[in-house]
């Protein structure tokens, strides 16, 4: 059995599962942005106590622990350095302050999108490849790297920031403070940004009433849900994000030549209204003997994605 | 000793060199891009006889082969599919023609740019580093790249093809029938592409001259000849490739966290007339703390980076 440890900006949990990835127990902590670490540390710890007493596991006898977090973090050390949502998380030493509680334990910290790689490659859309890239598609685009069957980490522990390519050259801002980048064009609050500034009259009516009138209120969910009403306009939307993302993945598969991009969040949520246009345009953007190697398919694991993330990474 | 066989569109060589990369004997052997790939293998092989000879290696004693070629090629196979320059090569079973010429051998083929990878890796500019790509920069832009201390070759042998990621979407034609490729922007042919198209009245003089008057005879030993003595427009041309190199260049740093990039052809030629402006341009386009860990170096083998690549392949 492993326990699993997911500290994120709105949500946290302790999780035992078993090495097949089945969930036996789980706790969620609520995540407080202005509570010391110290604070939230205890208790993601008391929690862990829970669902470890949950599934029958003694303290002594837990010999595995995946701490998954949003980056920027040091997996050398197992520190973590402000991710997004927890600014007070200045180098906190996470790794060191379970490793003091499960000395026995081997403990394992990385960010969450190689962890969620690792838990796709393992148990989710990813299964049986050996070159398999998986990308968040959400408020960031993120990606984790799988190179001949392993995590690829680069060499300070930031390779896979995929959505930071850049796509169009002194392009749209980018919340990172450069421009252009794949994130810019391409991410939930990119989505919402083209659908507003596309507003033209008598156009977007639809998706604006969903919004409930308000431009500014537009989000890459009433994107999704106007367009698989059928509403042509939010589909349009869509299909230009998608045709970013589809550069950005072709770049990827003239560098890396995977086997399958595994994409999460949004193309999750709106299927085959961005795949489609990813995969049109990977056609155009990257030669066919590499791209007919790659399939580009939504991630699997849903809900499970974060839990079995951090399972995964504690697995040998 | 390791025997090396380098086919190129060119130049064929055989080595024989040591562990340590010291040349101890080589032959080149003419390229004839009409003759039969069998009758220029014959042709290797009694080159390969010879060098050993000289290098008093036992052809019963020779334990290692490695041959280095123009992609497109299967490394599972050993067979090579029509490289540049070589059109006749279809489908030839090289590693299995020498295999049964040297039975007792392990014999390695991969393609020049995964080749000189390794060999600037254990030789040259990349000593030291873990991870590291290499980027040829002449006729066109191929990489090859070294991560967590080893050759990263893809699904089908086609990861590196940096040179083919999108700059300019709908940019300048590229030979590989995409449009604004990097290779399409920053190769040797787009510099005198560049250089031709932005001749204008009194700009451009001295280079004009340097190719007998012919803006057409331009090409980018000119444009780096005439901006090594000066020459400013020569210059600018440099800077706008090295430019594009450098967003390229800061994509790679983004998705793979490099310890250092290594330049080969016109970055060693030109130095810090190109390298400089791909500095500038990383800064602009990558994050500091990927860029900072992150050197950006011309190639160091100069003249033995062909044979020495060939023996690399075949060092354990």
């Amino acid at each position: 059995m492993i326990l699993g440890i997911d500290i994120g900006g709105t949500k946290m949990a302790a999780v035992v599962a078993s090495e097949s990835g089945e969930i036996v127990a789980r706790q969620e902590v609520a995540a407080n942005p202005e509570e010391e670490p110290e604070m939230s540390l205890g208790r993601l710890h008391a929690a862990a106590i829970k669902v470890l007493k949950a599934a029958r596991v003694a303290v002594k006898d837990l010999r595995e622990i995946g701490i998954s977090c949003g980056g920027p973090l040091d997996t050398a050390t197992g520190t973590i350095f402000s991710p997004p949502n927890l600014p007070l998380w200045k180098a906190v030493p996470v790794r060191a302050w379970f490793q003091d509680r499960y000395p026995q334990a081997a403990i394992t910290l990385d960010n969450d999108a190689n962890a969620t790689a690792l838990a796709e490659w393992r148990w989710g859309a990813g299964r049986g490849t050996r070159n398999m890239i998986f990308l968040t598609m959400g408020t960031g685009i993120g990606g984790g790297l799988i190179l001949d069957g392993r995590v690829y980490r680069g060499t300070n522990d930031l390779a896979g920031e995929v959505g930071h390519q850049t796509i169009i050259i002194n392009g749209p801002a980018c919340g990172c403070g450069k421009h252009g980048c794949l994130e810019a064009l391409a991410s939930g609050p990119a989505i919402a940004r083209l659908a507003r500034e596309r507003l033209e009259y008598g156009r977007g009516k639809a998706l604006l009433s969903r919004a409930g009138g308000k431009a500014a209120d537009i989000t890459a969910q009433h994107v999704v849900d106007a367009a698989k009403q059928g509403d042509p306009y939010s589909k349009t939307i869509l299909a230009e994000a998608g045709t970013y993302m589809g550069i950005g993945l072709a770049n990827l598969i003239q560098i890396l030549n995977p086997e399958r991009i595994v994409l999460g969040t949004i193309a999750v949520h709106a299927g085959n209204l961005v795949l489609e246009p990813i995969r049109d345009a990977i056609r155009e953007h990257a030669w066919e003997r590499s791209a007919s190697v790659c399939s580009i398919v939504a991630a699997e694991l849903g809900d499970r994605a974060q839990d079995l993330a951090a399972i995964s990474l504690a697995i040998p």
